[in-house]
This record gives structure tokens, sequence and C-alpha cells, in this order.
């Protein structure tokens, strides 16, 4: 081991995530390796795949996501386009709803505002969570189509659950379903230029 | 005066904007009088008036907003419901396409996640802003339209001007008049239930 750390207690394991956040927001997502996560917290490359696995999942450690968006977009890239701005949005809601999985998201975008946590989310997002939903659901323009979807979702938690702006943040989700679908469809399907 | 502070020195001024922001956070704004701004600040009233003029005004000084949202969303309203949506969207990205209104607006974005922000911000949103434009638009259901309105508007501040979300940050304000318009225009249209 570089530096001469022991693997394997909890503070080597926190101290690679503190390194790969500081890491991640300084560079950004594609200019970290795993390697240099595992240099800046001396310890040896297998050591961070041994517990944190690929880079992407070593990302959404550092972020703190309580859930794996892979995981849970993965049935809405599974229907195709036809109908997936209602999967989405209802997908979301499911989520954000919970609270198990709220707070740890809120505490997420709470740390956008804190220093690199613009870039940390911003990458985060387009990398981990909104390029592989516009690659798996095979749109043109993948990345500018879910910049506009994402718009409206970040404004969506922003309003319901951080500002608790009413009536929305009180209002059931079957009848956000219905106000948001259309305009995400819209995104996912509208001609662009 | 009370507690025989001077008014008139810029410290008074100070003063009332402090403690106006943290009354208006504790309360909200409807339960929040210029006579309790005054009387916690240890001012005449009429002082409170003489500096800042209306509650509203008052209110908007204290959040820091660089602009008078009635001044720039009185030509969207004064259009009529036919093409609200393009106005707004184009109204609102002239604001914020503006490095002098941006950086205070940014700053006022980020006192959100401050404590008391939330409220400060919703408030805000909801009495000063969009209950104004909703009213004057003359739609039904003014409040859970203009809270849809909002929802897209404030994501995309979040994704254009804090996360720098590509390629939303850096698209022409045109494309995104001619993106976000029909969504807006859906918002204040759109029968609900």
């Amino acid at each position: 081991m570089p530096r001469g750390r022991r693997p394997g207690s909890p503070e080597t394991s926190a101290t690679i995530l503190a390194e790969a956040r500081a890491l991640f927001a300084a560079q950004g997502y594609a200019a970290t390796s795993v390697r240099a996560v595992a240099t800046a917290a001396g310890v040896d490359p297998a050591l961070v795949h041994h517990y944190f696995g690929t880079k992407r999942e070593l990302f959404l450690a550092a972020l703190g996501a309580p859930v794996d968006p892979r995981t849970v977009l993965g049935p809405v890239v599974a229907g195709g386009v036809a109908g997936a701005g209602e999967r989405l949005v209802r997908t979301f809601l499911s989520v954000w709803d919970d609270e198990a999985t709220r707070l740890p998201l809120l505490a997420l975008v709470r740390g956008v505002l804190e220093p690199g946590g613009e870039r940390l989310v911003a990458d985060g997002l387009l990398r981990v969570v909104l390029g592989p939903v516009g690659e798996g659901l095979g749109v043109d323009q993948p990345e500018r189509r879910m910049s506009l979807v994402a718009s409206q979702l970040i404004g969506l938690v922003m309003a319901r659950y951080v500002l608790g702006l009413e009536p929305l943040a009180s209002a059931p989700a079957e009848d956000l379903v219905a106000a948001y679908a259309a305009t995400l469809q819209r995104y996912l399907e509208v001609p662009l230029d």
C-alpha cells in the first residue's frame, strides 16, 4: 500500500470517498480515473474497486445517491420512446415521494450549492443519469433533449421538495404525472432546428 | 425614535433590511407587517416606508431582487393569455441573460438553501411574482397553473445558470424560447381536473 495505510478500515473507505468527491468536483467525471482517486487516497486502485465497484458506482457513492439511476430508469428506457414521458415522471415521483430516498436526495441537492457542487451534479446528471436514458431511448440529439427534460425535473424537485411551493408541493402524484408527462414527451419528440 | 437610534444612517437601513429578511423568512409574507419590521429594527414605521416604500417593495429589497417583477412582467400580463407563454420565457431569459441582473439573482437563488430561505423565496414567488401574473392573465386556478409555470422556470434557472448543464447552458435564447414557450402556454391553458 502506498503511504502505508491499512486497507479495510472504515477510515480508508471514507478517505477514498472524500478524495473521489473532490476530484470529480474539480476535474469532472470524464477526466477523473479510479487510479487518480486511489493515488489521492494513498491506496491501491484494486482496493477502490473492491469497495466501490466501477467508476460509475464510485461516482454515485461519492455523490451520496441513495438509488442507482440505472436500476430505477431501466424500465423507463426499456419501454421505448412511446409513453416515455409518462413513465419517466411517474418513476421520478415514486423515488422522490418515498421519504427513505427523498432525504438523501435532498442532501445531494443542497450539495449543489457548495463549492464544486455544480460541476459534480451537472457532470453526474449528464454522464450517469441523462446520457444513458437519451441513448437508450434512441432519440436524435439526446443531450439536447435530455437537458430540456432535466430542466423540468430539476424544477419539479425545487418547487415541490425544496421550496414547498403550493399547491404543487401537496398535489397528488397522479395530478403531476398528468401535468408533466406531455411536457417531457414533447421534449423527447418535438422536431429540433 | 424607539431605542434612540438615529434615522438616516446606512446602519439603520441595513438593520431594517436584516430584520425584514428575518421576519419574512420566519413568518412568511402575509403575516409580516411593516410595523413589526420597524419594531424589530427599533425605528418608526414611517422611516421604513421612507427608505423602502410599500411592504411589497420592502420584501423585494430584503430578498435582494435586482429588478421589480411587476415592471418586468407588466407587458407579459398586458398581452393576455394568447402568446403569454412565449412572452414569459423571452422576458425571463432577457433578465437572466443580462449579467447585471443575473449575478444578484444567482445570489438570491443560493439564499434559498440558507435557513428560512425556502419560505422566503417560496412566499415571494407566490405572493409577489406568480400570483399577480396568474391573476392578471385571468386564467382559472391561477395558483395551480403558476406553480407549474414556476417549476419549469426554476428548473431552467438551475440547469442553465447554476449547474451549467450543456448544451442548455450555451444555447441561444431563441432556441430556448422555442422549446419552452409551448410548455408554459400549456400550463396556462390545459384543462385541469
